[in-house]
């Protein structure tokens, strides 16, 4: 059984990374891609389910994953701690499944040091005023406050070399036509294919 | 101006390489594509025409580009020789387009010893039987003669793994979808990406 691959994704907010991502794991035959869960230790809020928006688990048990190194990476925002669990993402890669991480830069370098074949993927908007334009439509919030996102969203992108492939998201519809492709180009790797193909293979070199 | 990829291309007689390389070129968005040509010393068949199925050189000339260190790969086969040229391939890639290259595993070892900046697929067929069925076609032979096509194509099939890509032939259609998602992906690699978009970038980053 070839393994899957695990895919790492950045993007400074108000890229479309999430409507990317979710329209990437409906489309065939990338159904078979899953979105990576993480672990928190903040409290369930209505509507949402253990296990399928997050697993939601106890500081203590938190921190004693964070001590036998049970995290590729975490980070602790505010009171809360969010990471991600190995066994968790090898338990679906082993079955051949890709998965996908919506992370920061760096919990991407957290991850890229503890696992070495992952993959990472960038994307960038298309226009300075395109950004400006997306974040004020997602928060009306003060003029402060967008001030501040376009500012985190400019550091974002200062980490966008550190990735594998760069996308840039001018229109949606080709953007996921990109990320498309790279998850068919991967699987069409040698490594892969050999291991996928293996019976077959064998069949044709035997003579 | 971000530079073209040079791609290598590997199979069997009987894979259908050809017509997947031809189906590639006429193909949105990638009709940008090339298919690298030859420069060879066989005298020119009626239909042919010089600069489009191969150069056609004598004798003198071909020994001086090989002296010269000219041609990425060359063969002799028979009483021809038959040969890439460096300066024809990077014509073509500093132009931004992707050149593919139609040949053996030995022509293929030869320009990656020569170029480092290659990507290389090769193509298997679905099955043994199968493969059969295809040279059959081609070739109303006699037994003999198939026997020793069937012969080169699983000595050509033992290097499949010195290549980068493995695309298995079960489905045409879906082998193309294969080879254009290499491609796809290819072009959205760090390096090439940061040259493509470099003014983009600057101005997301200036800030």
């Amino acid at each position: 059984m070839t393994q899957g691959m695990l895919y790492i994704v950045s993007a400074p907010s108000g890229t479309g990374k999430s409507s990317l991502i979710q329209a990437l794991l409906k489309t065939k035959p990338f159904h078979d891609t899953r979105l990576s869960i993480s672990h928190t230790t903040r409290a369930m809020r209505p509507g949402e389910v253990n296990g399928q928006h997050y697993f939601f688990i106890p500081l203590a048990e938190f921190k004693h994953m964070i001590a036998k190194d049970a995290l590729l990476e975490y980070a602790r925002v505010f009171d809360n701690y969010y990471g991600t669990s190995r066994e968790a993402i090898q338990r679906v890669l082993v079955t051949g499944v890709d998965v996908f991480l919506d992370i920061d830069w760096q919990g991407a370098q957290q991850i890229r040091a503890k696992m070495s074949d992952t993959r990472s993927i960038f994307i960038l908007p298309p226009s300075m005023e395109e950004l400006n334009r997306r974040i004020r439509n997602r928060c009306q919030d003060s003029e402060e406050v967008i001030g501040r996102r376009m500012a985190q969203a400019v550091a974002e992108m200062t980490r966008f070399s550190e990735y594998d492939y760069l996308i840039i998201n001018n229109d949606f519809n080709q953007a996921l036509l990109d990320l498309q492709a790279i998850i068919r180009a991967e699987r069409l790797r040698l490594k892969r294919q050999k291991l996928r193909h293996d019976a077959l293979i064998n069949k044709l070199l035997a003579d």
